[in-house]
């Protein structure tokens, strides 16, 4: 059978073309995939970044939807129709982090769409375990958005934020605002950081707290609203070096920083506060498999705004367009690619 | 009565001089001090660093032993003759910190020995909330190192070392080493990163595996001696930045590193590798209550080397030379002033 597929060439191009489509080899299930979500990530691979890792035979997507085609041998519980979302993570089995059950950090992590085939084309070949069930009132174009939003929901799990803490997210991109809504959701008064007008306009409409540090002095703004206590977590998300100062400046005693960014340099970091504060800090990435669950409650349960993050819906074949799109236009958020139907 | 005191008078001199007594007011206990230890912090201040904080009419000193002479109006539960050490916090009792129970972390916390008077002095009156009571089998010498140890009780606490785990404590100073003998007492294997190859030496005769960082790649030994994993909790107690390397080179999949130095400029730190590796960090200053009934129990158990750690002690009128000679000498651990006696 001869399905469409979008593979990256390298700087900035793609090829979107007919391929045969195999079978699914024993232990995996075949997904007609319904929609991709465009990831930060993916555009750091578009943008040539991450060449080395993925080479020019690569299909991208991981933030998708689909249903179910047909199953491998040894497969299970699984069944033509299901309507489904995969956690793309593929661990090892055997190292430090999977012998003490940390298997999503496992130190031989594939990352599926990024260090093997993903998402961006009609049929896809995942081993079954990396299968979620969709309940019947999740529309599988919501559903694009449960990627993301377990990685907000693995953030804000590891912080434990508990009803009536005091928020600070900085940043307030689309994984900004997913953990914005998670912590919400969990209990806490969220304020995010963020410069640029148009998404602090969009977390105004949203009802949330919004400074812009370009504007005021964004720890002052913090300690004055909570009457000088400062925040009870922080979620780092922006990645540059006014972040980590804020970050520390607008903690509480005790405070819990979640370093969600990923900083391509090593900042310099108030080491001294985390000292005389006791301020906690701890990395989170990617998920388990209950924050999975929990994004897919949670979208069941309407306490994600999908309509305010999808910006855009476009076909396969305007892959092009809708990763130059994103790169050109601060103000975008969630972009789908339609790869069926 | 006469006693005598040293007065620190800026620029590394001091007065030994006779002064009145004052008696206990209400709430307070007057403490016939036995020993002194010189701290870090009283080093600080010798220099000239710390002026601006303390003045120039200071008694320092806040690592000592001593004997109730007399207490004040409405203190009970105290009596001449109890052997005591001091807790050298005085908090405010309404702050954001103090209304969480942080107490030790006081947002106006007052420091006993820097921001009012310390037991350099022969009678000394301290609030009776600070006493911690002596176990018979415990010396007044070594009592002198409770202070001290109770900030490695707290470190320790906080990090949760659990037994078999892989500690690495980055700098072999006296807290560095008091940081190792309470892992090691709470079941950690621990290693010790040192330049000082004096210190070094100590390190091993005490028991403890040793690393020189300036010989070898301290991060690669420790992954090789723990199977690749690297080091389950990470005392960063060096203060500078290729020890803020260390701690996230050598640190396992999600490791806690305890922020114990005191670090006055802002270092780089791999945010990446806490994100990469969900690394965790938290600051650890002082301590609270348990930790000083924790260290008396540590001495009174005998878990704990003094006879290792002293490196000196010297009458009260020899302060000057006491803090000369510890200022010179990058091999002494742990000077005391005999204050009576
Ligand atoms: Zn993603
Ligand atoms: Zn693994
Ligand atoms: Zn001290
Ligand atoms: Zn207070």
């Amino acid at each position: 059978m001869t399905i469409t597929a979008a593979f990256y060439r390298g700087d900035k191009k793609f090829d979107v073309t007919q391929i045969d489509s195999e079978a699914p080899s024993a232990g995996q299930v075949q997904i007609e995939v319904a929609y991709c979500g465009i990831c930060g990530t993916d555009l750091h691979a578009y943008l040539g970044h991450m060449d080395a890792r993925i080479g020019f035979e690569r299909i991208l997507g991981h933030e998708m939807s689909g249903v179910v085609k047909s199953v491998g041998e040894g497969v299970e519980g699984w069944a033509e129709g299901d309507r489904i979302v995969v956690r793309p993570l593929d661990h090892c089995g055997d190292c430090p982090a999977c012998n003490r059950g940390h298997q999503h950090i496992c130190h031989n992590l594939k990352f599926i769409g990024l260090d093997s085939q993903g998402a961006m084309q009609q049929l896809w070949n995942v081993p079954a375990h990396t299968l979620h069930r969709l309940p019947d009132g999740v529309s599988l174009r919501d559903a694009a958005l449960i990627e993301p939003l377990a990685v907000a929901s693995h953030d804000v799990r590891m912080a434990e934020v508990q009803p009536g803490e005091d928020v600070l997210v900085i940043g307030g991109g689309p994984i900004g605002m997913l953990v914005a809504m998670v912590a919400r959701a969990a209990g806490g008064k969220v304020t995010i950081s963020e410069i640029n007008e148009n998404r602090l306009a969009l977390a105004s409409r949203l009802g949330f707290d919004t400074i812009n540090p370009r504007q005021v002095d964004a720890a002052a703004e913090i300690l004055n609203k909570t009457g000088d206590k400062g925040a009870d977590v922080i979620f780092e998300v922006s990645g540059v070096q006014p972040g980590v100062d804020l970050m520390t400046a607008a903690a509480a005693t005790r405070a819990r920083i979640v370093m969600v960014a990923i900083h391509a340099t090593k900042p310099q970091v108030d080491l001294f506060r985390f000292f005389w504060r006791e301020i906690r800090m701890l990395g989170a990435r990617v998920y388990e498999p209950q924050d999975y669950d929990q994004a897919i409650a949670s979208i069941a349960a309407g306490e994600i705004d999908a309509d305010a993050l999808i910006t855009d819906i476009r076909p396969l074949d305007e892959i092009a367009e809708a990763f130059a799109a994103l790169t050109s236009n601060p103000n975008a958020m969630k972009s789908l690619l339609q790869i069926n139907g």
